[in-house]
């Protein structure tokens, strides 16, 4: 029987701090790196993070991380794969983020996805995620994937993945 | 601790059915009653049921079941209450879903809502639900709310319940 593994959104199949990145030098003239927000949450490293998730088109342009297309693809063969995403805060991104499921990973159906508030609720043997918020509950095999706000901090009894290529190494 | 309860959407707090009776109506002439469509499927008992959820304002516009409002605020307070909607499968009704429960059941939170494809991945307590392939997955304590769809089926391990204030006396 195939384990039953979840797989974060935002922060690790959509690239959200490159939209705060672009959003923010839009609206500020200034395009901050990666090194100088790590350790800040999104709120801290961009004023403007509010409006942006509720902005149309936020969610459904994210950019994609980098090898998730592929190796998530491998890991649907292996593994009773679903998508959870934390969605329901933001009303309008519902509908952009079954649509940019739809297109970058088209090979996921509607069957996988799951979008909900909190994490608590759900069932399964492995979660990737980049919040302790969502793994720290999670009963099975917990992967954390740095992201900026989460780059300094401790994993804990979490395993930390740093690229999709590790996710491959360990999973695969 | 409190129990962890879901509580299903269409056909137990959104009256889906009564939504396909008038569209049936008023595009056949005939008002289906409850008796005739006792045991056959949506599909069976309603032609175009196919092209009715897939109709902007379908699930917006949807009838509440009797006593859903009040019966389940209550238990809102003894329960941790979340409210799991298959709802993957029709892309245009997530966020009429979600506006849905805003309007008619406010005291509900978004960390309280789960849209999903398939039920298998939900951890409770106890599970409301008028479809048997969400129930016979499910680990914990079942309640069939008898819809027309299933009122000719043997519930089996699941325990019926009629009406929302039947629901009332065993749950409160």
């Amino acid at each position: 029987m195939k384990k039953r593994l979840t797989v974060d959104m935002d922060g690790v199949l959509a690239d959200v701090f490159q939209q705060f990145i672009i959003n923010h030098e839009r609206d500020f003239g200034q395009r901050k790196t990666l090194e100088e927000i790590a350790g800040l949450s999104e709120e801290e490293a961009f004023p403007k993070t509010r409006e942006y998730v509720f902005t149309k088109g936020f969610f459904r342009n994210a950019p994609i991380i980098k090898d998730s297309q592929e190796i998530l693809a491998r890991l649907n063969e292996v593994y009773e794969l679903f998508i959870v995403s934390a969605a329901m805060e933001f009303p309008n991104s519902l509908g952009e983020k079954q649509e940019w499921l739809n297109e970058h990973f088209s090979f996921i159906k509607w069957q996988q996805m799951v979008f909900c508030g909190s994490k608590t609720i759900i069932a399964a043997d492995i979660m990737i995620d980049d919040h302790f918020k969502n793994l720290d509950h999670f009963h099975g095999v917990t992967y954390l994937f740095t992201q900026p706000h989460n780059k300094l901090t401790d994993p804990g009894r979490h395993t930390r993945v740093n690229s999709w290529q590790e996710i491959a190494s360990l999973l695969l």
